[in-house]
């Protein structure tokens, strides 16, 4: 395995889904940094389920710990470790994925590689519980790229199929972060739940589409050609469970178009360098260009159904059905708008400091 | 600038457009892997223009120059270096782009960053010209993969909007390497061709899409969270200029899926549990799992054209215009299926390598 | 900070002297491998202080605690997370550190570097007390290479200038596990013990030599040029605060030989190559030459002492003196023997997995 | 093989003894930097053998050559490959080489681990030659370096057993860069270079102790606790061929002293705090604490000696004895002072951008 992602501002994962903790380490964080544990709580209560009819029952008390290197309310310079500890955990149903591996999911390659030694209790070290993880170190980042002026946002705008409009800065900060699938399109918003709504009832499940977008990047970031923005972000964005596509800019659509449609044409504005168009998302060449970043990222449907399934009973080596019981989201997208935001503003903290752009203390 | 790529099997890239040379250095190869300058040139002169009607009509003679690791025909295991020196340079049209930069390129970004010092001659450190070290990398990666049964194939799948029909490895293996498009379905083959005639008579340029197979692969591959195969081989794909999205299986597609739909089923085929449908591309939980890898990768339309466009004056501080002359491919893709595969199997074999799959001897 | 080391097999250090918890996270441990508490807890007592009446009479009661990575009694793949908690712990000494600077301690540059923000309390992140982590990590470790057929041993071969005569493995595995300073050889022993206590009559302190000594190696770890066993090793046990010389084999003394004297002499033995001498220390060119690996670590006296020693008042930049009160080790050499050794073992196992020599799965 | 060394400023050491070529690649190294290849050359100069009675007759033309990353004579901010060419080669004593490995040297434990595969001419890999691609990146590093006012240097101090008195900064700068063993005292100078003489009339080597300072350190480079200054100062040393032993400060005499006698007292000098003492070497908690920082390295006797030594025919595993002609350094240590110069320098600078203590474009 391979848990740490950065080079000069590091986050490792660590914890499982229903061991003692999910955790993160940061390293590499810059000293005097003000973080309260209210500050990572409020992210963290983003990703929470059960707060609306159509996340799962599932009361995750997610509450946020710190357990080293803050000090007195202010990074220190040392490794910060914050946590979540388990709770409500019931592993009984897990039992099966041993031999019973849930199609879409990590129980039968995890259970090769690891010689059927991983922790395999709630999908262990490939939950979607980890994320909670990256959210914590998202957090700290994000209060980081704060004091460079950079904002990240994201925001729902596929679910299901159904397509939201595009959604202004504004609209999303207002809009997006209140709704039931963080979408900033109201009308598409109504057609979303109720899209959810319906695939609760069928035992199945849906898959949509975030945007992220980073506002206020200086120009500069990122250290091409391996260490670029749009491969270091497109890294750390497959890192999150259920990520199938990750494009830039105009993305896929760019494949369609010409040179002279997606050329973004340069000019001046305010006495700054611009561009009219945006087909790049705000990168050239690797590097930021000052527009905003963005970046969509494409999330496949839940894997776990309670519908019957196609799987193997890999003791017996034949073919066998499974209907993956216990609680879980019909529709993930909204709880990892969250994600995608935290695992942007962590990349682009490290890209900013190899960059330095981001003093070593904090004033 | 961050150069390098890799763990366990580690490329450096290096050298400009319109310097002295391109050039790569592998490092972590296992010794005894028999290479010759034919294997490393046969891979090279894939990605040669001037093959066709629709590439530029540079003569870029790239002749690959063992410089270092490889003695009697065989690797050591020390760093390999590898090179092809620059000929047939024309530097006099760049001189432009210190001022005017071209407009989805990296003149703009590169020149902010490096206060002016980067080598803007052909783009400099940003052509697509250093592709042939990815090239060059992947002819050696893709014979060691080809000891543990490896085989990585590309194709082009999209070029202007015109879409293959889906194409099996042996008819890739055979039409796609041959004709000017690297198309494995004739009769779109010819649309391309014609499409791309099209855009050059209009000064104009197009994109597509190319896709990746990798057949063969063990169930194993991948060092989640953060190493996964897809989190590693998206940031090896950006890499490549142009490309601006990455999806694995049925990548955004996936998003607009149901569960039950998208849920690849297991089964038992000859002894082996396989599954019955490759939504996943795969990859599960970031681990290969036995089935044909396959990626999609989304090109930009070449961002030089002659036609006029709206730019800056970055030492006026004025609105201008610029037609991009020089010899450029009015469409990049046909030759970066090459260094999509060569991208493949350089993270592959990296892979490979921290999942124990490759010995430190070859024999 | 840059708190994590390896490349395969990872540790990342975290916590500090009078925070949560000082704890270490494990990447790239190998599934399988059976690890208890007991195992961990084994070692961790051995750094334990208080246990003779030359060691602090601070009364750590350092329990591990597994919070990530270990599942039913056996490594899963994932990473591993141990951890002491703090108890015991008095920061009302330490105030003053923030002002005046103790004298051989990281008071003033990590004041300095990390802008005063620092958690100076014991030391905080440069507490010798973060090496409860490398001890936690080393148990693992060492269990991993006596897999492989490897052990590592250390011990005291000097302390304030008394030095211990050459010790055999047997010896040291008898007899310097168990007395008060971890030395091999009996007479020298007795001469330290007493020197230490006339040091602590004195309010002053003492350093020492620690030998580490790997067996069972076979030929072939190392990753020249920059990977080498001794750059890898050197690069741990710097780590380990208080060190300040490292050398391998002859060392120093080999800077006096001549090329006749100092050459190991290739035999045969059994069957198999060896050097009929060890000046090597176990290493030729960077790699494992299959004898015994021998390394020396100088070990400065303890910093703090209860003597008045010069300083300086930071805050009115004026010249102060200071008497570092609390509960100190007057050497820590005796306690450092299990931290070289766990150092060793880290640094060893991720040079074996590098090699290919430690299977992905452990049966 | 792990050939890169760094975080920020990388370079990667490719290239063997009787290859094409030796070289080094430095990745990382800021913009707008002036080099010239008369800079890179000048320190070349000082490795170069056959330049006083008592190197090796060999006439090594080491030509520097800028392959990649300089333009118009400013660094860019892209890669830098520098090479020199290998000429002057006879491989023919080298053949033996295979299967009568030489004492001392990596022919041996590279013949195993490469499976025999590894270019065994004149080391090969292991040759010291590839030092030459070490005093290259140095030589960039130092410039860097002075751009913030630091300064490194190095002068031998003793060789066979042979000790020089304290030299300071002026005499090491003025004498030893001139004198045949690069010592700053011309009494030990005289009877060193007859030392030298001796051993070369005897067939045989010495070995010796060479000093390196860097001077005007600022306060806080260093990234504990694994990137500690100590600890990637010995990795980058102990990666040169023949060095033993690295000690900081005070090093293994610290071992020695009392705490009351070690502690570098604090003061105030010219409105800075300095220490009155250096045993701390200038590096307090793994961090430079803006004394001159003083580092000792133990280099071994020359392995390569005319006298006939018991070795092992590998081939038919039976005991043999070998005489390595060819033409050799007696003692290498003078040879070497650059080349520790050139690894602090290259770690230095790695540790002060790391530290954000130079900027991206040097202007």
């Amino acid at each position: 395995m391979s848990n740490s992602l950065g080079k000069q501002f590091v986050i490792t994962s660590f914890g499982e889904s229903h061991g003692s903790l999910v955790g993160v380490i940061i390293d590499g964080c810059p000293a005097g940094l003000a973080v309260s544990e209210a500050d990572i709580q409020h992210e963290l209560d983003r990703r929470k389920p059960g707060i609306s009819s159509i996340t799962t029952p599932r009361r995750e008390e997610d509450r946020v710990e710190f357990l080293a290197g803050v000090f007195n309310g202010y990074t220190t310079g040392a490794p910060i470790c914050l946590a979540v500890w388990n709770r409500d955990v019931d592993s009984g149903e897990y039992e099966k994925a041993r031999l019973l591996p849930r199609p879409g999911q990590a129980d039968y390659t995890a259970g090769v590689k690891y010689g059927g030694f991983n922790d395999y209790r709630g999908g262990g070290r490939f939950s979607g519980r980890i994320t909670a993880g990256f959210v914590m170190a998202g957090a700290v980042a994000r209060k980081l790229l704060y004091a460079i002026g950079v904002e990240v946002l994201a925001h729902t705008v596929e679910i299901g199929g159904i397509a939201a409009r595009p959604g202004e800065p504004d609209k999303i900060r207002e809009t997006a972060a209140k709704n039931a699938v963080h979408c900033a399109d109201a009308e598409a918003t109504e057609k979303m739940i109720a899209a959810v709504e319906k695939a609760i009832n069928e035992d199945d499940s849906l898959g949509g589409i975030i945007e992220g977008i980073a506002l206020g990047l200086p120009v500069g970031l990122g250290e091409p050609v391996f260490g670029s923005v749009d491969a270091e972000l497109s890294k750390a964005l497959f890192a999150i469970p259920a990520v199938k596509g990750v494009e830039f800019g105009a993305g896929f659509k760019a494949a369609r178009m010409k040179g002279s449609q997606n050329n973004d044409p340069f000019a001046i504005k305010d006495g700054r360098v611009v561009t009219t168009s945006n087909n790049a998302g705000g990168i050239l060449g690797g590097i930021s260009n000052g527009m905003p970043l963005v970046v969509r990222v494409a999330v496949k449907p839940t894997a776990s159904i309670a519908r019957e399934q196609p799987t193997v009973d890999i003791g017996k080596m034949k073919e066998a059905t499974l209907a993956v019981k216990g609680r879980h989201d019909a529709c993930i997208v909204p709880r990892a708008v969250v994600v995608v935001e935290s695992m942007m503003a962590v990349t682009l903290c490290d890209l900013a400091i190899r960059a330095g752009l981001i003093p070593g203390v904090i004033k």
